[in-house]
């Protein structure tokens, strides 16, 4: 089904949805167990909820699909993930509100050192602090002038920076600089396309320029490209569905897809309890939350099976202040799976909870992998989820008469 | 998803991969039973495999939808098997492995017998032996000559041959000749577009001058053809996957599909044992093996439920050589269902196992129509079985950041 058949059925409504995405939520058994993290750990509140919802599992992409996190929630919000799989550059740009224009390219910078033969020998200049990363930014942006462009030096974290290109008929379709690997030097920006070939000579001289520039610093004297991104503009969810939505979270990536998606996003919270507290506080003004929950991914990433499992049960103990809202439809799930056993994203499909007064029961009695294999969504595309939601959220129409 | 989306995330790895492949597989019980084939097989290598394994159910084309044995083969292997339906004379020229070129059509022939008024009595000419097939191409490639093209008669097996016309502008869009019954005369060559009149003509001249040859013949005195096919190429498992592939396959059909994928086909062995034992034999060589297992797709058309039954116990007990050698993914599965009950193919889905490290537990016990019903793998379509086992195999990388 095309993604966007929901949208010609949108009617008004004044329903409220919740999101709870618990990143990187599906898990597998360490080696010589049998249940998962979300199997193992104790979630007394979910499990209660569970009763009154729809289970099923979720693919992202696709079968066997392992997804990064940027088209994961396209997905999770209605967004066909691979017609609008975008380069992190805008995604980097949202992420720190950088006010983009139509005529702008981003592209993601690691400051990186090299020798004196030019070779790459730390892809990160040994993890800069944000102070230097600023400091730097700075000094390339008062050193560098382009004819007929202008160019933007934005600091992100650590070693990581924005560049933003502005002015006519950029393409993003040129190669990254970044080798990917030590001991190579950095790539030529070439255009990988005939018409980029403007665009790749205007990068040319800006990296020239900054390598001259950052030639007399000890670890970050050079610059590295990748995730070149025209702006795009992405219909929100207020004109798609006309919902006035509000994102919770705290990283930069989940804050620049939900401003991209035109939600407002809340100021940094510092807690997992002061996210469901801001959701709270929140609930009259809006009528869709996105709360976005980080560690449960961290601690996948980390390979730490026990700390997810933890996570994921201080995010239980919490669940109660979003119930007692008594939200139309509460959807918990998460945007992929990363199993500790993995130590990164996998192509397991994810669990998913969706509560609300008109599900049809089916018998799952836990939220758990296993038992959502039985559940009464099935094995659902991610991006189905949206057009699920807005129906038990009485904000779609009939289709045909 | 695109089935094709897996290529653009391929990454290099060393693991292997084996497909098992019991042909028409899937069952229904007789009447009066409760138990399908393999469902009443006494299976217990599959049954304690599955216990570490990920269960489902695939529908090789769609829902409802009975599959031939090509596309079938072709969704197994991640090809989507409606836009890659063809012909089946390019199937039995690699077959054979008739050495094909670009400049190439193919048909499939069968030796028929017709009366004196030119109807078709005998649309297999009484299945002449091989040999008379072989003496009757030899004296159809030495009779006839066309102009501008060359003509290859090539024996297949009983009334069954291959004619190969290669030359400029061959379409393929011809009407076929086999009346497909008999008591009706053999059909024209009729060109289904435009462009095909050339082609016809061509064909029609041909069968006449075949005719002409064989009017001596006893038996053997028309030819009929279907199956019309341009040479067509596609990107093989190498390309595709960077997999190196071994098929073990001793049909003609099977052979020639692994061959139009790019895979090195074993040399022919005599029983399911000497199959198994030359995948162990193979096993260092090559990292995928499609190990294809007929009689079962045989005793199902035969419509003999217990010798079903018996093949699938005694794949089972050969299941062993295949685990001992430990493949990262093994999967278990058919191209497509062939119930006694029915005595030919069916649109019922087919179980399948898929057996890794990686595998989420699904609480499946047993190897078998019902059981996977309840599989972690969900109801699928059959060509995203090949990105799920490279993901198992760790061959995939992660989409979008």
């Amino acid at each position: 089904m095309n993604p966007e058949l929901i949208d010609t059925l949108i009617i008004e409504n004044n329903t409220k949805i919740v999101f709870l995405i618990l990143d990187g939520i599906g898990g597998l058994p360490m080696p010589g167990g049998d249940k998962t993290e979300l199997e193992i750990a104790d979630t007394p509140n979910l499990d209660h909820l569970v009763k009154k919802s729809t289970c099923g599992l979720l693919d992202p992409i696709g079968h066997g699909i392992t997804p990064g996190s940027g088209p994961a929630h396209f997905a999770l919000f209605g967004y066909d993930p691979v017609k609008n799989n975008v380069g992190r550059g805008i995604l980097s740009a949202a992420g720190i509100n950088f006010p983009m224009t139509e005529r702008d390219l981003f592209m993601r910078v690691n400051f990186a050192t090299i020798d004196g033969s030019g070779l790459v020998i730390d892809r990160r200049a040994g993890r800069i602090d944000d102070e230097t990363n600023k400091r730097l930014c700075r000094k390339l942006q008062e050193g560098i002038k382009l004819k007929s462009y202008e160019v933007f030096f934005e600091t992100v974290r650590e070693h990581r920076a924005l560049i933003v290109l502005r002015g006519e008929t950029l393409w993003e379709e040129i190669n990254e600089t970044d080798p990917q690997e030590v001991g190579a030097p950095p790539l030529l920006p070439e255009p990988l396309k005939p018409g980029a070939a403007k665009t790749a000579a205007i990068i040319a001289e800006l990296t020239e320029k900054a390598k001259d520039i950052l030639s007399d610093e000890e670890k970050a004297n050079m610059i590295l490209l990748r995730g070149y991104a025209k702006y795009r503009r992405y219909p929100g969810l207020g004109e798609r569905f006309g919902l006035k939505p509000l994102a919770i979270a705290n990283y930069p990536m989940y804050r620049g897809i939900a401003r991209l998606l035109g939600m407002t996003v809340n100021t940094l919270t510092e807690t997992l309890k002061s996210e469901f507290t801001a959701l709270r506080d929140n609930y009259e003004k809006y009528d869709f939350f996105f709360l976005h929950i980080k560690p449960t991914d961290s601690r996948g990433e980390d390979g730490d099976f026990d700390a997810k499992v933890k996570v994921i049960e201080e995010v239980d103990s919490l669940l109660p202040v979003i119930t007692e809202l008594r939200p139309d439809v509460l959807v918990v799930t998460g945007d992929h799976s990363t199993p500790a056993l993995l130590s990164s994203h996998s192509w397991h499909p994810v669990p998913v909870l969706l509560s609300s007064d008109t599900c049809r029961p089916d018998g799952v009695e836990r939220f758990g992998e296993r038992e959502c294999i039985h559940g009464g969504l099935g094995r659902m595309p991610t991006v189905c989820l949206m057009g699920v939601a807005l129906a038990h959220a009485k904000r779609l129409t009939k289709f045909g008469a």
